[in-house]
């Protein structure tokens, strides 16, 4: 008995290729051969036996055996976000979780969720609704999965609770799929309290901290912000990707364990390789590098990115994930600066446009403020940043680093003078990047190398590396570093190379500071810092 | 001066929207300006300095001092694959490697080649090159990176040693960009050669071993079939990625360091964590089932993966690349099943229709028996394997897995049978399994779980988890494993959770054997093993 005419003969309720009266017609046939079906599942159900003799609504309600995969029901279920009036009176299933319930007299108002989206649902007593029943809805939990048929209605007034605001579920049937325990160690109501709200009414509302919240990652995962935020990090991913890969880059994996710390050894993993050891990799640059000297000309990567670093910060985490570039160009670095600002302006382009929904549902936790951008990106020289800061009072020199609070001036100085929250910062002194960056010939206390920034905190570094053997091995002398280490570095470059530049992206950071977050953790699924490697 | 007419003013050789006609003027006006500008170029350089006297070439040879962007050169650049007779007789630059060059008398030629593609070049004495400059073009190492001048000239019969078989550069200019150094540890054209060439002629030509071609990969990864090996495994990925995006799954990352060894502590790799211990994730999957306890509903993940396996095998990697996905259902698990088989068709007509070229420079090397594969997949049940083998000889109890020999043999019996090279087997024995894996609710010896082959090669493993915390605890309890150890992942399904089933995909094998390689060091760029992690 097959409801719904997809191919494959199971029904979709994310099919929106079908028209809304196909749909409208189908849910009516799913009604009707609901029930039959229903009871063949319930086979083996033990049912709920509060005095069978007066109760019947039995067969409509309690709860089903753990889905085993014993038979496959053809039922076609619609997603709590498709239920607007256009389906009024029409019959339809829903699984979804119980958000909230209240039980008064001859009925419950469950509130059923699922993912961002929210709809009403009354269970009342009824010609088909037992008071049994009732009191079985009221008794199921908290963030219990539930089955629900029910005959959608159109409502007088709108319900602000919900988002679906026009319409109320009017149940027939009800059952538990997977229940939860009844003891939570956090309500998602409290977890997806607005901050403002939370600021405004002090004590009278429950805070969930930042601990709870990652200790029960799961329960917390499930607020229509967290929602919202990991498939706009997915988003970024994606559209990095997309877009490199209209420009012509290849994707590249890289491993993550290495023979030796490349950089001097401070702040890598050490692992137990078999009988000897190994490291965890810093950051894939000698493998996007390697890749530009095998003839790849223009690639990236996403990938773990591990820092040993002992930051308890609101921006390290100990193992991130990093989009690297890397891009072989003719004569200027410039070249390759340039596709990185422009991939950054069309990553912002695409996620303004084709995830407003998503920036929506996390403004209405967080004070988002939106980003801005320029297009083409402001691209200023670090002296140019260098006066931006004195003429604030920041005392420095010109070859000095900035510091974390001097970014964070100078990036409200940027707003306030070009507004943009986006831009890049080029030509930093030499002193303060690694070996391998290439030496500015014009300037030699400059060199061909770029930060940029998000809402005055650096997002990426990168620069043109140095593609020369022998040059690399003179600046890695100048900079006491031990040749023997580094020597397989050196030797990919001996074989003829063409001059590259490249950098590597946080993606954390990225979707923390594009929507104005306060903490790295909240942009990571499961953050690792020096403090916790659970759940 | 610029030449070219994109918007940042930086021409591009890849611009394909150009029209040939357009391309045609550009390159004459770029001959027109380009000497005048390599001078200025020149300015630092260190001439070739042989008898300068009657040297009537001087300026347009030699070797350009190290690209460090001291200045924007607007010159226009022709990839070796755009060089067609259309372009005869017009003027053009490429920058390449030089592949071999041949001097005799008053003549060099040279093959250039950029990626997987080559042209022969001539460099002849004339009113415009000196017999100093073609002297210096017989002394270019190979590989070197270099930029010619040249006119473009048809030829009268096909070059059958390069790509670009009907056309030939005549070189007006040549400079040295990167040299490289003239000992090689090998010879691309030694890397590339085809095995079949190989075998006939036996000791007469150099062959290069698997290791000398690892130590030296930044060499080797620069042959034709290694540059489309590389660039199909990018479009496995891209494909994975956008059919299930397509599909409504969501891209997650998931940690690599873990702070348990959740499968009982065999082959995972220690990692030192400030003052403590961790351990490198051999799969994403409690992270996978995570996300669909928090909601996700359909969520998957690229990313590394790590097995501390002493496997010294063809097909054994101690980090890979895992395409793992996971995805929550309504009654069974065979929906998601069905996703997975759709994924592949999907990917296999993905790879034949838009990879072509790719597959084809793999075939010139390697002995390359196509892929076949069936729509839909061909979807086998575990006994009916053991029937095929039984009848093929096999000596085999019901509840035994299946040995890398046996599912060889299964592969060519199902070869031979359903003439495909892909297929799915469900219903593994329970006993075979983890103890997460569903049981089958209706034969107590099965379960809920799949292997997926290619070419007789397990890619791909999967099942339906148990979603119910109560249930999970009886089973691990059944295979004898420290519950307190498992008792984070556990405890994930106590908040009601979907049923949900998935699977994890190794990109590497995915690729060895969709392209009938013989090893999967040839299928991972930088491949780790118990004997190697360099380069």
């Amino acid at each position: 008995m097959v409801v719904g005419s997809k191919g494959n003969g199971l029904a979709s309720a994310e099919d929106h290729t079908k028209s809304k009266k196909a749909q409208k017609k189908e849910a009516k046939d799913a009604a009707k051969t609901a029930r039959k079906e229903e009871r063949k599942a319930l086979n083996a159900s033990q049912q709920h036996d509060t005095g069978s003799d007066d109760d019947y609504s039995v067969g409509k309600y309690g709860q089903i055996p753990m889905i085993q995969s014993a038979e496959i029901i053809r039922r076609e279920f619609f997603h709590v976000k498709q239920l607007e009036p256009d389906f009024a009176n029409t019959t339809v299933w829903v699984r979804g979780r119980l958000h909230t319930s209240r039980a008064k007299g001859k009925q419950c108002f469950i509130v059923l969720r699922q993912q961002q989206y929210t709809v009403q649902c009354l269970i009342a007593v009824s010609e088909v609704v037992s008071k049994f029943m009732v009191k079985f809805a009221s008794n199921i939990t908290k963030e219990s999965i539930v089955d629900i048929e029910a005959v959608v209605r159109e409502v007088g007034s709108k319900i602000e609770s919900c988002t679906q605001k026009n319409v109320e579920l009017h149940v027939t049937q009800l059952f538990t799929v997977s229940p939860a325990k009844s003891q939570l160690p956090l309500l998602i109501e409290d977890a997806a309290r607005p901050i403002k709200e939370d600021e405004d009414m002090e004590g009278l509302n429950i805070r969930v901290n930042q601990d709870t919240r990652l200790d029960n990652r799961v329960l917390d995962l499930r607020t229509p912000a967290n929602q919202a935020i990991f498939r706009l990090e997915a988003g970024v991913c994606r559209l990095f990707r997309d877009i490199l890969t209209e420009k012509g880059f290849v994707e590249i994996h890289t491993p993550k364990i290495i023979p030796a710390a490349s950089e001097g050894g401070a702040n890598v993993f050490t692992v137990s390789y078999f009988k000897g050891s190994a490291y965890l990799a810093q950051s894939p640059q000698l493998y996007k590098q390697m890749a530009i000297a095998a003839d790849f000309d223009k690639v990236f990567t996403i990938g773990a990115v591990f820092r040993a670093e002992d930051s308890n910060t609101h921006r390290h985490l100990t193992e991130f994930v990093g989009l690297d570039l890397e891009m072989a160009f003719k004569y200027h670095y410039h070249e390759v600066l340039h596709t990185i600002g422009d991939t950054f302006t069309l990553m912002f382009k695409g996620l303004r446009d084709r995830y407003a929904d998503e920036i929506a549902s996390v403004g209405q936790q967080f004070a988002v403020e939106p980003f801005k951008f320029l297009d083409p990106p402001l691209q200023l020289e670090f002296p140019t940043a260098v006066a931006m800061l004195r003429e604030a009072g920041v005392n420095m020199g010109d070859e000095d680093d900035l510091s974390t609070p001097d970014e964070k001036l100078l990036g409200r100085l940027i707003r306030a003078k070009y507004d943009t929250d986006f831009y890049i910062l080029d030509k930093y002194p030499l002193a303060v990047r690694p070996f391998y960056t290439m030496p500015d010939p014009k300037d030699s206390k400059r060199s061909n190398s770029y930060d940029i920034f998000m809402r005055g905190e650096e997002i990426m570094s990168g620069a043109q590396r140095i593609h020369d053997a022998e040059f690399l091995t003179e600046r890695a002398k100048a900079h006491d570093i031990d040749l023997e280490k580094i020597r397989s570095y050196i030797d990919a470059f001996r074989f003829g190379c063409a001059p590259h530049a490249g950098g590597g992206i946080g993606l954390e950071r990225v979707v923390m500071l594009y929507l104005g977050l306060d903490n790295i953790r909240k942009t990571s699924m499961f953050p690792r810092d020096p403090k916790r490697i659970t759940p």
